[in-house]
């Protein structure tokens, strides 16, 4: 074996035992009551600790054009940190350029990433132009490995926008070639006409951010977004979701049988939009906007009634000196918070202290992401023949999150004193030492792409 | 007395009682056991029959410009048509142009009305361009006694759709003033994707007019128009409601609380989307279209339990010839029904049959209207001082409509061949008798603007 | 004319409209904008008052034997009460004794009621022996003008309690004689294990009572007599609702279409459970018990959207010598509050207030009364030959609630201090002043029998 | 290794995987991508197979005395039928004696069942007789292993009927003391009264039984009992759950959070209450019946949502001649029907047809009834350390049931001429084959008593 890992408590998620895990050839070869006898190159002792599997962040912008400027972390700085939190595969999202095929923008950003990558990754297309071309091109991407495509109902400015026409033909697509439509749900109309009426005001902190696209204002799109789904049966993804009524919107069209997921971030379920009133509130301007406490708790009941099914970070953070542009005017903060380090660290710590079960822990930051999105079992669970991505988390360990002690390029982060019970240890991505006990060991140019398989 | 009606049964929207009734100057003066002993220029003998409250149709289009031609019905047509159906108010939408002021646009279609007016009539106003000087106007709107300002979900090419931004905006301010802004709800960038697709299959009978706007091209504009409605607590007034989704989410919001009112029409509650697929199916062409069964049981369900408040007839016909542009391309068929001489009979017909009560009947078809928009109870009841409007009606008689009794200037009827059971036999406009046993027997310039009060 | 009340406001169940109403031999003779020029023996000026139809108590217990004693007030008393707060008509409850016949039972309290009623009355019947005599009986009573029949789901010890067998087949044979059934909804199991823990840890205070059968053991009941409503289509009228999910499942029922129809009454209306915890407590102590605030906003909401048909006052006083009967043991305190005089006055005054309409007072006090029970439009309503039961109300002025001005029998009131804006000045029952302000100037045995007539 | 199992897919009820398993002294040993180079004294070749965790059936009745009769499957019948089922651990229902104590009533059937044991076992007990002792043994019988608690709200006459004040305190105190109470839902009053109505009028057959007790009945005590559960805020375990509404409640309940439970047996799913129309319709026969399809795709929805937890037999069947005593009058029917042979094989047989996954099927017929009832991770799953209770599927094979091929004593099934696609080939107890590919190979008194621990 090339690594041993003993007299663990193994969690996946569904089943909790003892047992010990060997690895061969970054994948794992056998789990069994014991390897006393096995020899191997490296061998882990996790007695009092727990392994896992590493999570699967579904949802990140690495170093992504956006709002004048890149988004702070490269992908070596993303990846690394998501090494560091436990996350061995990232989700990078692809923003398709005017005129541009899909195949084409995917292969771009793959070819950025591969020599920084610290783990594996994969990528969504974002969909800004869907010609006659494009929609046929949907087939060729997902042969490619790409099952998921991404539409904006907001960012009308920005040129991102689509209208409903659109965003149902790219649905009606994808079901089509074995894939599935994720949306930005916030409506620009009205957030617009929220913004003008702040400004003329003079009303210009953070806070107005919030408050101008408030929970109606993400609602509205979800139900929206929601109505398309159920009324063309077709296969839906919300990203982000932070907001009760979406959550109420969600259950209900799964509850009749419509194959709607959503997924929701840690900032959503950690804050509330009382950030906003902070001095340094523009720190955590991103949309949509953190919402009250009515919806974080919706957000955490649908997580345990299994609604929710992926919590991801929505990872696309910007320097404070780029916060800082939107000081006087919340309309100039470039949009996104930093969360690929802290999201499997944060849902662990909730399930330690008793919010969710481990079980369920494991299941929205890691098996649901790999199963639904195509590269089961491969990734997301600890079996035979799955590659070796393995957490070693320790229940008992404190941990308070703090700029020094995280690994992305950002100069500070939202989750600054944030205390956590237990923490993961070790980091291994397919069977190799990536993170240790504090630090990063891995390296960049390790990470693979994960070719995604259809749909079924 | 200038009229009494001896010995009929009195139906108003909650009691039902045996009492003659006396009028002088235009106005009900007393309504008795017995008039027995009094002098009239007029006597009715009213043995056997109902006497109501004339109807007050909320919901006209009389010679309006629309798709490259002008809605078929005068204003004399009608309302001369509206009196012989026992309707003695008609609503007609004015359509702001482009850069104009409201009350100039009142007053504009209220001059080419005067003359021709058979029976009383208000308007609505239509906003298509909200100026921040239009919005302030909607004050001088209802001093001048309109209380309602209608936005278009739909209709982007023909300039009329208003986005969400200004639709909310509308609404504030209407509340502000104490006005209900009415929409027209239906979803724009599907029905075009439908439409689109359809031409380019060749698809092109009017059963594709339906298909490309069925029932969740409607719900998602309910839906939508209501979230707006709901998150700002502003009064909201959908129109021509006709599908079971939009009519559950109208239940709801009031089941929460919220002014949230529901129009349904004549067309929506006797056919059903099998209409269109007729060789004549153009004719039945309106917006939104007629749907299924199950959407005419909600709004029929919703009549029975107080969530459709009016019934009204977006009466907005066209000529034969006109409706045969669209005979190889239903794009072309000038959208619009009539049905202004339907409604009270009809409506009634449905409670002589038993399937919801004559107070019911007249409680949607009148009082409603006249309590909602602010002209009760001058409009809508049978009370000492209010309107001498009066329908008697003959339970027993039997009546098939069709083109040849019908009092408009259109060349056929949607309605043609369908029986009711019992029909007004008279129809007194402010003590005046206009209609009397299938003869138009009033005068044009009769009619007389009803000015209303400010919502409270 | 016997009686001319002139210049007032009308408010019936739905219109408002000023008019002068004439009376002739106890019965409403006319109603016109002016009277004028009419002579009458008596003239009142109402001038800035309201004149409303009186109000029917769907619901008393005039001395009857309960809890080892009777209830304070006598026919006379009751009566008296119920026109000095502008209630003309009161329906009473029957209890038939085991082995006595329905129409036996009802003759037997008629022949005591006759002498003493000052206002008109109906009864109710409350069945406690279901034998197939009973069954078939029930076409009797219906003839004889009773067309309700009660259930208690509730009172086990005390012999009142039916099974739901029972239950059901008086509900499928009084739907087949054109009746409904009524039933006090409470689960008796779980309220008497909550009394015996109670009572083995010592805890007896009136809060005890509350804490013995609080809103799940209300709810149960409510949802399980609707349950069988609605299973075998059968009419329900639901007395004394007092909770807020039993409130919710009558609105799911009415939405669905059911004939279930529900009563609150004022103390569920005004008081919250706070007041167990009083002193006096016990006084309040009645069954259903007073509940929540939740449930309160509930009943009221109820009221608003029309899901509350009726309220109605369980008016079963006891004097404060029988409630000291319960100091120190809440099972021992005779269950009932008065109400019989105040629900008019407190439902007028809220309206008044603006929470409701005046029409809507007037509709769940009186019109819905008549017109569900079968006396309408002789009751219930101000129209051409319904009986002159007619209210002269004061929206000026304020009065305060006290035993002093009360004039029931009993020695206290739950009602004492509450503030009214407004207050009826003169009662009149068929034509005849019995109430003039502040005194009861009728006499007893002026009350007739209101004969019913059935469902259809 | 005593025994490896290679080449197979390991399908538990979250992960899908090829791997070889290897099991020593009656415990899965290690679980690796290839065992080729182990040495074992069995070698199964599982290519083309699948490998599931072994069936835990949450609910039969062995040999029990009912109806006049006692249940004609002996331990050893029983659980020899389950093994050939794929079912390799059984919980029957131990029902209190009057008077007796819970442990001893469990000792007493334990001891019955010891030497017959072909596979393990456990037990539920249900309480007839909830003294103030037995509540308080509650607490011994969960240091006993045993954590579930059994009420019946039916069976009046039978004297095993509980009232709700009974229930609710069974539900207080097993929560207490880590455990759960379930309950056999149906209405006893109302069903009484339709018996009656039938035989008087000579309605006997089958059908009848279905008629006295259908959706309605069943309904009413699922809301019952979920209305309890909620508002004392308790667990809940609906066992046979057999209707739309009560599934519609147990969603709605689960939806907010409570913990309730539900359970639905092979015979809900499959037939229709269509069934009791036919000739042998007798055979069908169980309390709860069998409802129509409405119910039945309610059942397989909430399985595929979730709010189905566990499917389990209620096997409890009857020799024809016994069924015959109700051949002339449906209430001298033996309520009871077989299924413990059928339910696993049933539903991989409908997972293979793609109604549900794989994952699915083992989830409700494995994982969840280990998980819930506390014997995981010894039962119900696939990992080091758990029993090697393990089933080889065959997904090709045809398997046409019979009772000729089925293992039970009784002379018949209700499962006759069903076709399944897939079935088991071999199953293991505890390593042990026990069922070889339609035989059985296994032996009486192999099983073993499974102790629980207290739910967390």
């Amino acid at each position: 074996m090339d690594l041993i890992i003993k007299n663990g408590t193994v969690i996946t998620a569904k089943d909790t035992f003892k047992a010990d895990i060997g690895v061969r050839d970054g994948k794992i070869e056998v789990i069994t009551r014991s390897l006393d006898q096995m020899e191997a190159k490296q061998i882990i002792d996790a007695t009092g600790n727990y392994v896992l599997p590493g999570a699967l962040d579904a949802h990140t912008h690495l170093e992504m054009p956006f709002g004048g400027t890149v988004s702070s972390d490269s992908y070596e700085a993303g990846t690394r940190a998501a090494a560091c939190g436990g996350t061995t595969t990232v989700f990078d999202f692809v923003i398709q350029g005017k005129g541009q095929g899909l195949v084409e923008a995917v292969e771009g950003r793959r070819a950025l990433c591969e020599p920084q990558a610290c783990v594996d990754y994969s990528f969504h297309t974002a969909i800004t132009d869907l010609t006659p071309a494009v929609l046929k091109e949907f087939k060729q991407a997902v042969d490619y490995g790409i099952n998921s495509f991404k539409v904006f109902m907001v960012y009308k400015k920005e040129g991102l926008m689509v209208d409903d026409g659109v965003m149902v033909r790219a649905m009606i697509r994808a079901k089509e070639v074995g894939a599935r439509v994720s949306v930005h749900a916030e409506n620009p109309d009205v957030i617009d006409m929220n913004i003008e009426n702040f400004l003329k005001e003079g009303k210009t902190h953070a806070w107005y951010h919030y408050l101008s696209r408030p929970e109606y204002a993400e609602a509205e799109a979800d139900k929206r977004a929601i109505h398309w789904a159920k009324s063309f049966n077709v296969p839906l993804y919300i990203v982000h979701l932070a907001c009760k009524e979406g959550m109420d919107e969600v259950t209900r069209a799964r509850q009749e049988g419509y194959d709607v997921i959503a997924e929701t971030c840690p900032q959503y379920l950690y804050f509330t939009n009382e950030v906003y009133k902070r001095e340094d509130g523009r720190n955590f301007v991103c949309s949509p906007p953190i919402k009250g406490p009515e919806s974080q708790n919706a957000l955490w009941d649908g997580i345990k009634r299994g609604d929710i099914s992926i919590v991801a970070t929505d990872h696309c953070p910007f320097q404070s000196y780029e916060k800082d542009w939107g000081k006087d005017d919340f309309t100039k903060i470039p949009n996104g918070c930093m969360g690929v380090e802290n999201m499997y660290p944060y849902m662990l710590s909730e399930a330690n202290r008793g919010r969710i079960s481990f079980n369920k822990a494991v299941e929205v930051c890691s098996t649901n992401v790999a199963q639904l999105f195509g590269c089961a079992p491969q990734k997301g669970t600890i079996a035979p023949g799955s590659d070796a991505d393995l957490v070693i988390y320790d229940p008992e360990k404190t941990y308070v999150i703090s700029k020094d002690n995280m690994h992305s390029d950002v100069d500070y982060t939202i989750w600054e004193g944030v205390e956590l019970k237990g923490y993961p240890v070790m980091t291994f991505s397919r069977g190799k030492l990536v993170y240790d006990n504090g630090n990063f060991v891995g390296e960049k140019g390790w990470g693979e792409f994960v070719k995604r398989t259809p749909l079924t």
